[in-house]
């Protein structure tokens, strides 16, 4: 069980200020627990139903740093952020701040992508794809989002992602940069680089203008029905797949 | 201003049972509520904004079978099911059951899709590539779920959508049928039928057996990195961009 603070504690960290002043953030369910649980990541509480914590003993005893918790079903409840909560609750220690300055393979680049969801959804692609990098620029959304987290399913764990001013990292990387608009050459069509920093924008408004100028080339998917456009996250999975098919 | 009666009558939609007993759905925001007003769907209620309301004046109009309320800010948040409550919620009549017997052109079939972000990604993604048909397996969650609706970006309205015994459907088209499984064949490989129908299988569980075993190609998207597994949503957009490319 949790004290009263415990619990007040761990539900904060479902605020931004609050993941960023503690330097942790919520990994929650069965399977996203798990990846992180399998990992070297220093993890702060370990909170779970009783048969959870009896069918991974092994695991939790792999983790002496943190403060494990058997907490009824009511409890995992206030904690959660899912309408049904699932089994078990970690509080995760936040791997440091990474920088890169360069990049070597294909990347994705975040321009002010606003979704959890997406971002999440697109952390996931990048660990399907092999993709190893995604810049996000300092408007996006925290990736440490408990819906994020949720969403990318471990990705974080091998896809480095990190915050960047997007225009001067394009302007210093010596890649082409193919930048996901309406209106753009066919995806189908393009000459494909054998790498490059594919950009995926905001929802709503696209690639800022800085950013679509220092393009090589402008990628569509191409339109057949009558949708307006198709989400971010789905957008970023046909251009990925297309891109480092070999 | 609504009753008190038509408020609880409103948010009792986020219910399925209420859903069918009315034949009542909730579509919401500016953009969607758009796509149906634009529609010649018959709507019960327009719930809306002072200020949505007179920049929609004439699309109010043009549906005088719908009773308009003008809500507070307030009043719209007990409504929504979204965190942000956009401007306008309306009630629409739901369309009559389709029944399709036979398809002649891609079809998108959904066996046991548990998610109602995943099935309203894959109407807007039917609804982008011309896909005219999505067959859905008795157990999928229902097509008028407010979040599929939300999802679904008003593809309902172009694409056809019907529930059928997928076994019996699939035997009666004479048409190939392509399961997207893990451990298929390359999609990058396969020779692309013109036409046909592609299964997409419940998010933890895959196609049943039944159905797999009437596949003429199992097909699946090559993973290069970690990730145990991509989103519902995304394989079928990637599924989908290989499949009708022409």
């Amino acid at each position: 069980m949790l004290s009263k603070a415990q619990n007040k504690y761990i539900r904060s960290l479902a605020l931004q200020k609050n993941r960023n002043e503690h330097n942790v953030f919520i990994a929650e369910g069965a399977k996203i627990a798990g990846e992180w649980l399998h990992s070297t990541q220093k993890i702060q509480y370990i909170t779970a139903t009783k048969e959870w914590m009896a069918a991974n003993l092994s695991l939790v005893a792999a983790h002496p740093e943190a403060e494990a918790h058997i907490v009824t079903q009511a409890e995992l409840e206030t904690l959660s952020i899912q309408q049904t909560p699932n089994q078990v609750i970690l509080a995760v220690h936040r791997p440091p701040a990474l920088t890169v300055s360069a990049v070597d393979h294909w990347c994705i680049a975040l321009d002010t992508l606003q979704d959890p969801g997406n971002m999440g959804t697109i952390i996931r692609i990048a660990d399907w794809f092999g993709i190893k990098y995604i810049a996000c620029s300092p408007g996006c959304v925290d990736v440490y989002n408990p819906k994020v987290v949720q969403a990318a399913m471990g990705g974080h764990l091998r896809v480095n992602i990190f915050e960047t001013d997007l225009a001067a990292f394009v302007r210093g990387a010596s890649m082409p940069l193919i930048a996901a608009t309406l209106g753009g050459e066919s995806i189908y069509s393009i000459t494909r680089p054998k790498a490059g920093i594919l950009v995926i924008g905001n929802e709503s408004k696209g690639i800022t203008p800085e950013i679509q100028q220092l393009a090589t080339t402008r990628v569509t998917i191409p339109r057949v029905g009558g949708a307006e456009s198709l989400n971010a996250g789905v957008s970023a999975g046909i251009l990925c797949a297309l891109l480092t098919q070999s």
